[in-house]
């Protein structure tokens, strides 16, 4: 088998490995394992070295459908816990892709002005235009998890959400956007070094805010309300994929392959020029 | 001297080589020279990925340093004639940034909405937020060049803004933004070339529009328009740098190292933490 056959089977691999369907359990996904990938973190990287062209090509296809009317676009939502590598993958893998094609959110602890719409109001207006992958850093699932973690609103509107959650993603989708759900998913033991290397370092106590230890002190809570998650928004519309996070290599392996294989299924397709090209080339000829 | 003390004089003499100055001639800075720069593309390349990962730590300098109140902030605003490579800045110079700390915005032909609006309203609208790197791919240049040379408004209000767009700029470093602008300065033949290059492939001919071919003819009075842009707006505050673009690795390693340049000279550092680090250690191991 070549080179880019495997990487084929490996984007193909990894979608399936990852894949969260009725009956998943949280806990039994082992925050240090790797599904689908037996090899070490310099495979790893070579692997997705093989397929940045292609990643790049399908998004610059899907950019260019746009410009003919083509209303199709990606939205990869990113969640996990503090410290869960989430930065990263905005880093290594959303910052392999072209900035013109891009759209980034972070979403921050809700303003008072978003508080006083829906929760879904401030989602909506940061979703990515026709042709664009937009990338969310946190998301709308803010809202059914810190806020039940930490009782934001009464049981019953948490309840109500999941459903609002479905309704609205099945509408993205039925406009033509692929949504990709990951959520990076990292041991209590990792999270207790990875905030003790913040604290270690001046260049990174920045990133360091003594309320993560607080949060650090509701950890079940947090599992818990995103086993929740899995169970009631996981569709077939737009799938959760729970990515092991404990090694960066691997996480950010497998966001890169999973964008790759749902650039792959779209297959975006260079449009046919809206102009007669013969007719072009002679008048620029002449100019 | 070593490699970094030789980017480090790469940097001040692109800059020093670039700058537009009080009687500057746009007619005099041939498209096809490389000022500043006496090797070729391999050469280029190299430099580049030399201070790539210098960029990198200055860029999420300034963004830790808004974390923590910082205001300051880059604004980088790139123009240029059809083909003049606006997009492979965008791909290969911003996008070696992390998309964290990047926010990019295109101008097009205005909309109804934004007309309805003074010119500078909806370039306002896209300013970066504080720690950010913005980057505008056109911008309210277009307003005193498409809008000049096309008699879009009376040539009164395109005197007028001149000096709104220096007092706008003025504000704006006054706020702490460092103001780059970037003309990318492609030749009247070059562009013939890459027109036709568009024509010719069938991944390229949707970047082609016929009315490139019609605005080429327009090609004197952009040249004029710009030469007024550089006489009336290069000030101390907003410079301007005149990048020869008929190489486009020449014009990459000059934006590469404009960047490399303001953000050295901005000087941003980790900020101090707002907690007591051996509190946190503690609470943190404890945890």
């Amino acid at each position: 088998m070549g080179k880019k056959a495997a990487a084929k089977d490996l984007a193909t691999t990894l979608e399936k490995a990852l894949r969260v369907h009725q009956g998943f359990v949280l806990a039994d996904r082992a925050p240090a394992s790797t599904p689908g990938f037996t090899k070490g973190k310099k495979t790893a990287v070579a692997a997705q070295e093989t397929t940045a062209a292609e990643l790049d090509d399908l998004q610059e296809r899907m950019y260019a459908e746009s410009t003919q009317g083509g209303r199709r676009n990606v939205l990869l939502v990113v969640q996990g816990m503090d410290t869960s590598g989430k930065g990263g993958i905005m880093r290594h893998v959303v910052g392999s892709l072209d900035p013109q094609g891009v759209t980034h959110h972070a979403f921050k602890k809700p303003t008072r002005e978003e508080l006083s719409h829906p929760f879904l109001w401030r989602v909506r207006n940061a979703l990515p235009p026709a042709g664009s992958v937009g990338v969310f850093d946190r998301s709308h699932y803010e809202d059914v998890l810190v806020a039940r973690v930490h009782n934001l609103v009464p049981p019953a509107t948490i309840s109500r959400r999941y459903g609002q959650i479905d309704g609205f993603e099945q509408t993205l989708v039925d406009n033509g956007t692929t949504v990709i759900k990951v959520m990076l998913h990292v041991s209590r033991e990792e999270q207790g070094e990875r905030l003790a290397g913040r604290l270690d370092r001046v260049d990174k106590q920045w990133k360091f805010n003594p309320n993560d230890v607080d949060e650090r002190g509701f950890w079940p809570a947090y599992q818990e309300a995103y086993q929740l998650v899995m169970d009631k928004t996981s569709t077939d519309a737009a799938p959760w994929y729970v990515v092991p996070a404990d090694h960066k290599w691997y996480a950010r392996l497998a966001v890169h392959h999973l964008l790759l294989h749902h650039l792959r299924a779209m297959d975006p397709q260079w449009p046919a020029p809206s102009y007669d090209v013969s007719e072009q080339k002679a008048r620029l000829a002449s100019s």
